[in-house]
C-alpha cells in the first residue's frame, strides 16, 4: 500500500514507539509485506530466521526486534514486537470502515453498467462501464472493476488473504495479518459463479484483461492473472503467484504460492504445479511435469508386472 | 432453445444479413449450439475445421463464414461473421431482462414452499410444492424446480455457461457466448449449500428424479444427471456429459466434458474422469480406471525397490 | 440432540406406535444417530447388518424392525418403519422454524461484534463478542459462535448434513435424515470466504478455538476441528472426522469419513486421507502416506525405464 503521502521517519517512529538506527532523515512511501516490498516501502521482521532477508529487501525501513546495523541509507526501526507495530501503521492508514447499506455511497459505477439486487459493494470501490454483476455478489471496499467486466452470482472479490502472524508458543498460534491490498479486475475479465478473489496483503491481486474464470475458483492474496488466461471450474492458486498471458488451466488445478506459471502453459485437470512452470508447453500431474512425459510415466507403471515376469523369468 | 413458433428463412436471412445457399422455404424450428443439435435448429460454425461436422449435423439450417454446397434439403446462410449472427439471434428469442427485486412477479411458487429471506429468484422461474429454497439461493431466468426439492443455502442455479468463442489473433480471446438454455431440477431432488447449476448454451442441464447433491458441486453447461445418483462435495462435471441413473461420484471427483457415465457405476474420491465409462463397475484414479485394477497398481509401484534389487542381484 | 428433560419409555413407544422389549421404566435422555451414541440415547436401526452394532452401541433404546432379545437393561422399541420413527422424534424435539426476517429475534450477539448487511442468521444463534461477520454469510438455525470471531462473505455456517437413509427397492433411493446437531465455532477461529460447515446430524460439528480456515473448505456433519489447525483453500473433510490440535492441511486435500488425524500432523496439498494419520508427521499423496516415501516412491517410478534397459541388457 502506498500511502496518501510521504511520511517522515520520525513520525513513524514515535508512533510505533521504535528507536530509530541508521538514517533518519527520509520519508517512508509506503507499507508492505515481504514478498511485495519497493523503495521507500516500511517492511516488518520478527524471526531472526528473516533478519538478513527483510533488511537486505529493496524496503527503506524495516520494523525489527533486534539492534542491528543499518546498512547504508536505510533506517531500522526498532521495537519488541514489530507484527503488532505493522498492523498499528495499516489499521491508522487503512482504518476499519463499518458498511450500513448494501452499496455504499462511495462506490462510482460506470455507463450501461447493471448491478442486480442483493448485491454487497463496500466503500471505494469503482467499476467500469457496461458490466454485469449478478445476485449475491460481494465486492469488498477498495477494489476497482474495469470496463465490461462480468461477475457471476455469489463471488467474493476482496476477501481477506490467508495470510499469519505464526507463533507456537502462544495460546493462538495464528494472529491474522490486516491486509490493505486490493483487487484490480481488468477490462472484459469474467468471473463465474462463487469464486473467490482474495486481496492483496499489503499490495494488488490483479486479474488481467480479457481473462475469464469458470465457477468455483480461488484466486489467493496478491496473486496476478495475467491477460487472455482461461481457468476452469475448481482451480485453486495460492498467494503471489504469478500466471503469465495466455495461460490456460484445466478443472481442479492447484498451484502453490509464490511461483510464476509461462505465457501460453496449459495445466491438464486436476495437476498440483509445486514450482515454476516454463511456457508454451503442456503439463499434467501432481506434481506438474511435462504431460507427454506423464504420460511415458503412466505406460511404464502398467508395465511393471511385465518386467517382475521377465526378472522371474516366467 | 426452441423458438417460441417457426422462423422462416427470409426473415432469419434478413435479420443477420445472410446470402442463402440451398433450401429456401423451410422454417427454422430452433437454435442450437453444435453438441445439442436437432433437426429444424440453426447452427453456426465459423472454423474451416468444423464445416463439415455442422454441415452434416442433424441441424438444417448452417450460418457459415464460406459458400459451400448445402445437402438436399439443407441450408447454408452465409455472413462474415457466424458467431456474431448467433448471437444477434439468440438475443433477439431470449432478451436480456432487468431485475428489480428479489423475487420477479414472475415466478410460480407451488403449494407448501418454503422460501427463506435473501433468496434471488428470476424471471420465469417455476418452483414446485414442498419445495425448500434456503437464504442466499440465486435461481436465474427459466429455471424449472419440480416437486420436494431442497436448495441449500449459497447454491447458484441457472449461472451462465463456461463457453466461449476463441480467436487468438484478436485483442480480446474469448468471447461470451449468450446462452438461452435452462437448468431443469426434477422431483426429490437436493442441492447442497453453495453448489453451482450453470444453464444450459442453448439446452438444458438436467438433475434427475431422486439424486442428491452434497456441497460445492459444479455441474457444467447441458450436463445430464440421471435420477437417484448421489454426488459428494467438492465434485466437479464439465458441459454436456451424462451421468445415467444411480450412479455414485465420491469427494472431489472431476469429471471431463462430452462424456457418459454408465448407470450405478462407483467413482472413489478424488478421480479424474477422462472419458466414458461402463456402468455397473467401481473406478478409482486419475485417470480413473476399475479400482481393482488401480489397487493393484498401487501394489506394483511398491514393489520397485524389491525389483530393482533382484535386477541388481543384492 | 440431548431432549430438554427426560422422556419415558411409554411415552415414546406411545409417540411412534411401538411395542417394548426389555426395560420399560427408565428415561431417555436424548437421540443420536449410530456414529455418536451416549448412554441413554435412543438409536435406530433398519437393517438386519446392522442389529449387533445398534443393540450393543452405547445407546440405552433401540428403535428397531426386529423382535429381538434386550441386553440387560436396554429397551427395544419394535416399529415397522424405524427411520420414519428416528424422523417423527427429531422433528417433534426439533420443529421447523420458518424464518421471515434476515436476523432471527431470538440471536444474541455479544458486544463490538459487526454484522455487515446481508447476513442471515437464523434462530438461536449465540454470537460472542468482538466477532465480523461479512456479507453474504449464512448461519443457520442453534449454532454457537465464540468470541473474535471471524466468517468471511458466503460462507454457509449450519448447512444440513449429506445423509440419507437408503433403500435401493423404492423409487427415490435417498430419503433425507432430519439434523438436529449443530455447528460449535470456538473463540479466535476464522472461516475464509464460501466454506460450508454442515451442522452434525445429531451432535455437534465444532471448529476448535484459534484453527484458521481459508476459502471454499467444505466441513462434514459432527466433524470435530481441533485448537490451532490450519486448514488451505479448497479442503474438504468428510463427516465424523476428527482433527487434532495443530494440524495442517494444504489446499485441495481430501479426508474421509469417521478417521482421525493426529496432532500436529501435516498433510501436504492435493492428498487425500482414507484412514487415520499419526500425528507429528508429514503426508503427501492419494491415499497420503508419509512424505518422504512418498517422495521416494516418485523417484522409483522415474527409474523404471533404466530398470528395463538394464533387464533387456541395453
Amino acid at each position: 500500500m502506498q500511502f496518501p503521502s510521504p511520511v517522515s521517519t520520525q513520525w513513524i517512529a514515535s508512533f510505533i514507539d521504535a528507536k530509530i538506527i541508521g538514517n533518519n532523515t527520509s520519508n517512508a512511501t509506503g507499507i508492505n509485506e515481504i514478498h511485495k516490498v519497493e523503495t521507500g516501502d516500511l517492511v516488518f521482521v520478527d524471526h531472526p530466521k528473516y533478519y538478513d532477508t527483510c533488511i537486505n529487501s529493496a524496503a527503506t525501513f524495516i520494523i525489527i526486534n533486534k539492534e542491528l546495523e543499518a546498512p547504508e541509507g536505510k533506517t531500522l526501526l526498532v521495537v519488541e514486537n514489530p507484527f503488532e507495530a505493522y498492523c498499528k501503521i495499516v489499521n491508522h492508514f487503512r482504518p476499519f470502515e463499518a458498511a450500513d447499506k448494501m452499496i455504499s455511497n462511495t462506490v462510482v459505477i460506470g455507463k450501461d453498467s447493471i448491478v442486480y439486487p442483493a448485491v454487497f459493494i463496500g466503500h471505494h470501490v469503482t467499476i467500469g462501464k457496461n458490466c454485469t454483476i449478478y445476485p449475491h455478489v460481494t465486492i469488498l471496499d477498495h477494489c476497482i472493476l474495469g470496463d465490461n467486466v462480468i461477475i457471476q452470482s455469489g463471488s467474493i472479490i476482496g476477501s481477506n488473504a490467508f495470510y499469519y502472524n505464526t507463533k507456537k508458543d502462544r495460546e493462538v498460534w495464528y494472529k491474522k495479518m490486516p491486509d490493505c491490498g486490493r483487487v484490480i479486475i481488468e477490462d472484459d475479465v469474467e468471473i463465474g459463479a462463487s469464486c473467490t478473489i482474495d486481496r492483496g496483503v499489503s499490495h494488488d491481486t490483479i486479474i488481467g484483461k480479457g481473462s475469464k474464470l469458470d465457477n468455483m475458483i480461488h484466486i489467493g492474496h496478491d496473486t496476478v492473472i495475467g491477460k487472455n488466461c482461461l481457468i476452469a471450474a475448481q482451480v485453486g492458486i495460492a498467494g503471489a503467484t504469478t500466471l503469465e498471458e495466455g495461460v490456460t488451466l484445466w478443472g481442479q488445478v492447484g498451484v502453490n504460492k509464490t511461483l510464476t506459471i509461462g505465457a501460453n502453459a496449459v495445466v491438464f485437470a486436476q495437476s498440483g504445479v509445486p514450482g515454476n512452470l516454463e511456457g508454451n508447453k503442456v503439463y499434467f500431474g501432481t506434481p506438474a511435469v511435462e504431460a507427454r512425459e506423464k504420460q511415458k510415466e503412466l505406460v511404464w507403471i502398467k508395465r511393471i508386472p511385465e518386467l517382475w515376469d521377465k526378472v522371474m523369468g516366467k
